[in-house]
Formats: C-alpha cells, sequence, structure tokens
C-alpha cells in the first residue's frame, strides 16, 4: 500500500490515545497468562495450576499500578487485571484489552486460537478500551484446516474491529511443532523465514489489521557476534550473522502493510535492548514489552514489598530506557501507509451523518 | 446518594481519561457555535450567518492545537471541529464530543433541545471520545410541554449513554424569556434559584447524568462587593453579597448526586476565575471552560497568526492558571456518590460475561 489513505474516527482516535505524542508506542504488557502463572508457580514449588486467581490479580494489579505510569499504553486482560486495576491506569495512559483466550486447542501438534469466552470486541469496545490485541499462533507449514481456522478467527475480529471502529493489533508469535528442538540452531535458522511468511499472510488487507505485535524475525543468541554468551553465558553454534539479521528486519519491514511494534516474548533486557534497537532502525513503531521489563521483578515474589521495590528500581528504569531508545522509532503516521500526520484526515465536514452508529 | 456505587467499566475509564491524574478536570470547550460565529462576526462587520465553514473550522484547529495540550480533556463538536481537528488532540487528552444542535426550537419563548440531525450517542462512543456532553436549556417555570420535551431529551440521552456505557455530561443552562432584562439585578436575584431547581430536577437518577456541567449559580457583578465595576467598570445595583453566593454554591453541592465542573459561560478572566475559585471551596471537581479562555485571542481574527500569538501568550497562561486553582478541586471519585478511589471498583472476576456487548 503505497496510497495515503485516511482512517476512520474511531481507529484514528484510537491509535493515538496507545502511542505517545509523536506517534511512538511505548507499551507495557501485563496481559500474560501462563507465563505469570509459571513465575508465580516456582515459588513455593508449584505447579501453574496451584497459583491462585487471587495471587495473579494481585501481582497483576502491582505491575499495572507501577508500570502503567511510565507507558504511553497498558495491555492488560479482562480476567485478572480489568477488574481491579483498571482504576490504576491513569486516563492520559491508552488502554488494550486482549481477547484471546490462552488456552488454544492442540490439533495434530497445532494451535487452534479461540477468543476468551463471553468476551467480545463489541465488549472491549464498550468498556472503554482504545484497542483490541489478538495473538494468534502462526508458522507457514500449517495444515489447511488449521489455517482456515486460523484465518476465520483473525478475520472476524479484524471484521468487529471495523464494525466497532477500533484498532486491531494482531500478535503473530510462531512456535514448535512436536519433537522441533526450540533451543537448537536450526530452530533459529527456521525463525525469519517462519516470521516474515507468517507477516506476509496477515499483512492481507482482508484481515482489517491496524499495527502488528511481531517477534523479533531471528534470534540474537545465535548471531555469530553473540554466540558466544553474550546475554546468557552459554555458547550456541551460530546460525547467521548480525548483517544477516538486519537483512530480515529490512524484509519484514518491506512486508508490513500497516505500522509494527515488537514483542519481548520473554527475553532478557540486554538482548531485548538490542532487538529494539534493531528494530527501530528497520522501520519499527516502538515496543508492545511485557516479560522483559518486568520478569525478573517477580524473582522476589511472593515478598510483595520486596517485588515492588524492584520494579520501582530495576523495571521502571528499565522501562525508561527503552522508551528512549525508542525515540528513534519511525511515529506510526509516517508509516508508507499513511505518509505523515497531515494526511490523517481528509473527511468532508458531512462525515459524521452517514458515519454508522 | 450516599452509598458506595462502583461504576460500569465504560463509564469509570471515560471519566478517568477526563480527569487528570488526581481526579480532577481541567477541560477545555472548543464546541461552541453561536459565540463563535458572532466573534468572527465582529470583524469585517458581518452577521454570523455570513461567517463561513472554513472560517469557523480553521479558528476551531487553532483552538484545538494550542489549547488541548494543556487541558486534562476537550470537547469538540463533530461537524466543524472533528474532521479536521481530531489529530491535533494529543492521545493523553481526554476527548468529548457535543450533541446537541445549537439550533433550538423556540416555543412560547421557551427553548427546545435536539440533538445534532445525523448525530448520535453511539457515533459518539464508536468514534473513540469518553464522554457525551449534552447542553439543555432550562429554568424552573417552564411551561408542560416543554418540561416534558426537555425531560424526555435528556432521558433519552441518558438511556443511550447506559446502553454504550459512556460518561453522561450534562450541561444545565438557565435563559432569559421574552421581556426579561438578562443585564438587571432583577434576573441576577432570579439566578441561583433558577440554577439550583434545575440542577435539582436533572438530579434525579433517572436521567442517568454522570458529571454535571453547571453555571455558577449567582452572577458576581451583582454582589455588594463587586457591584462597583470590579470586572468591567460598570456599577451595578447589588442583588447579594459574597455570603449569601456561597450559601447558593453550599445549597447546590448538597443537592448535586454527582459530581460537578464549573462552565464559563462567557464571563472575562477575573470574573472565572473568582467564580472557581469560590466553586472549588463548595466541592466543584474542576472546570470546563471555553470562552473565558480563548475569546479574547480572537480579537485578532482575522488575522491567525496574532490569534495564536494571542493564545500562546495569554490564553495558555490563563489555562494554567485556572488549573492551578482547581489544585483545590474535589476529584470526582471523591464525592459522596463514589466515596474514594479505592472503591471505584468492585466487580467480580466474572463480570466480563454478563457484561454486555
Amino acid at each position: 500500500m503505497t496510497s495515503v489513505e485516511t482512517l476512520s474516527a474511531g481507529k484514528l482516535r484510537g491509535l493515538m490515545t496507545l502511542a505517545d505524542e509523536r506517534g511512538i508506542f511505548r507499551m507495557v504488557a501485563v496481559d500474560q497468562r501462563p507465563p505469570l502463572f509459571q513465575a508465580l508457580a516456582r515459588h513455593g514449588d508449584r505447579t501453574p495450576e496451584q497459583v491462585t486467581y487471587d495471587e495473579v490479580a494481585a501481582v497483576k494489579t502491582l505491575l499495572t499500578r507501577m508500570l502503567a505510569p511510565a507507558a504511553s499504553a497498558i495491555l492488560i486482560d479482562p480476567v485478572w487485571t480489568h477488574p481491579h486495576a483498571l482504576h490504576q491506569v491513569p486516563g492520559r495512559v491508552g488502554l488494550l484489552s486482549t481477547l484471546e483466550d490462552h488456552n488454544f486447542r492442540l490439533e495434530n501438534g497445532e494451535r487452534w486460537s479461540y477468543s476468551i469466552p463471553g468476551w467480545s470486541v463489541a465488549k472491549i469496545k464498550r468498556s472503554g478500551a482504545a484497542g483490541v490485541k489478538v495473538l494468534a499462533w502462526h508458522r507457514p507449514d500449517l495444515r489447511d484446516d488449521t489455517q482456515e481456522h486460523q484465518d476465520a478467527f483473525v478475520a472476524g475480529v479484524g471484521e468487529a474491529c471495523r464494525e466497532q471502529d477500533i484498532p486491531f493489533i494482531l500478535e503473530l508469535l510462531t512456535y514448535p511443532k512436536p519433537g522441533e528442538d526450540v533451543g537448537g540452531t536450526e530452530y533459529a535458522r527456521a525463525k525469519p523465514h517462519r516470521v516474515l511468511e507468517s507477516v506476509r499472510h496477515y499483512a492481507d488487507e482482508r484481515f482489517g489489521v491496524d499495527l502488528l505485535k511481531l517477534e523479533f524475525p531471528a534470534d540474537l543468541k545465535f548471531t555469530r557476534e553473540f554466540a558466544s554468551g553474550a546475554f546468557d553465558g552459554i555458547s550456541r553454534r551460530p546460525g547467521y550473522d548480525l548483517a544477516e539479521v538486519k537483512g530480515y528486519l529490512a524484509d519484514l519491514s518491506d512486508i508490513t502493510n500497516v505500522p509494527w511494534v515488537l514483542l519481548s516474548a520473554g527475553v532478557g533486557q540486554l538482548e531485548f535492548s538490542l532487538d529494539l534497537e534493531l528494530a527501530c532502525e528497520a522501520g519499527a513503531s516502538g515496543f508492545l514489552a511485557g516479560r522483559a521489563v518486568w520478569l525478573e521483578a517477580l524473582e522476589r515474589y511472593p515478598d510483595m514489598a520486596a517485588v515492588e521495590a524492584r520494579l520501582a528500581a530495576a523495571s521502571l528504569p528499565y522501562l525508561r530506557r527503552i522508551s528512549a531508545m525508542a525515540e528513534t522509532a519511525t511515529p506510526w503516521w509516517d508509516h508508507r501507509r499513511y505518509g505523515g500526520v497531515a494526511a490523517l484526515q481528509g473527511a468532508a465536514p458531512e462525515w459524521y451523518r452517514e458515519y454508522p452508529g
């Protein structure tokens, strides 16, 4: 898409409230479910299933209270976060709500995504959130029935977001099939192709996506330059070098039909900083990060005062650091889809008469 | 209402985004229509009808661009402001949209209010605004048919705002009937009763109002202390003294069933400052002011560069001054209706299942 498009009112206002004044997204996610259950289970030697609702709600409320004020927007879930922490989100901070259930269906080793039962795009809009976030599991080698299911799921959300006039933030995550070694060089080698082809697939206009939330399209731990344990002390057999990774990022930027932000997917802080720097160089419009920001503070759990102290002493400074790094990101309205802030509006005076209600 | 009530999700989030982080409203209105047509008509010796759409749109866009960044929220109209200036409203600034048509119907000298044809609460919600503002003309001595019309109009908006789960900001304005001298002491004397009875009438829960936008319930120009021309050099026969005015404000505060903000209704800056100080002392939650902030800058019209310079040199400092004065206002969540920020949420974990979508 190279033509200048004007956005509908709700999508324009929604994107404005999620980004900062320069059009850059500095968003924090606290909608995680299994990763948070796992982090809390580690303390007390429990299974994730043994972690209680109240524990999760209390931790998410603390994360929201501590981190939302320093973000341009916060991503919450309707179950554990919303009913307790909505009033902890300052009005000036954008509100994103998650739609997909964390329980996916496994069919022949492939992941089928669903909405949280009883939650919907219409409810998200009505509840006052400025955007709908959906995670769709994907890889380019899916069975036809899986592909059809995922496409119908994503297209349905896109259509509902058009109806409700609310931004659709699509997160794409690749995943291993049974037998694949996620910690190995071959998996890391396959990642750029998988990420790029997933993005290419959902870049189709029929899916109605307004902002992509994307994985880094490689694994820096497997680059020649960082493979000797730069991030975690573990040496690995390299799968590519930095120049190649920059090439993948350039390809990614060419493919995206809408602005995109980087997700952190549980990588450590130093690695995510480097991912983000490279992504912003390549044209990303900021980040929507969770665990890279707050996971290490949860090592203090269940001492909530210590978690809070660590959030203040380490997570907030890290959030401010990556926010500063994102200053070189591309304002979303400067993406080639829009062509600058001045081109965002071009409605006729009578626009509101035909605008659906 | 002394019981603690929890707010629905959309109304809670909406009110949060309209207020600042302390729960105080520092809102600027640029939705004026006749007062703006009149101000622009003054230059060039024209009638208000001769002012063009493009002139009004350009001025409203300038006001939005200059003033919105310094406000907690801005009130716009869908016709002249929205299609040109939405992208000038920073995402961190709340967005309010106006519903009522500036053309009222005159029936036996009484004003019947209507929505802008083609605009609606559902459209306001869908367009991404955080609240619906409606001006209802009122006085306690209306004919039954007028009262019924106005009540049906207000109740209908309240019901639509409940359906859409968006805050309903009701503005009440009293007005003269034919033959009444708005500039005289008798009119000023009658104002407290008229304002108080209007508020009492619409404080009924059936109207579904979330925030009241109210006139100062007296006219300081007619107080004994300021009647010798304190604001405009004109001496007037006093109608009351300051102690009585404070009594009206205390009565107003007792009557309001929801938080309230002060409107400026075209009074000058010094007078509005004093109005605001007294209102905040009496329990107001801030202001939603228009002309007191920006009208005098329009004296430079049609020299738009001069208007902009005056907005920067005088209107913005005035906005910051009244914002500082509003620091003594009552956070909206401390109104007796809510009982503090901690009491705002009390939803069950399953709230989202029954929540309408």
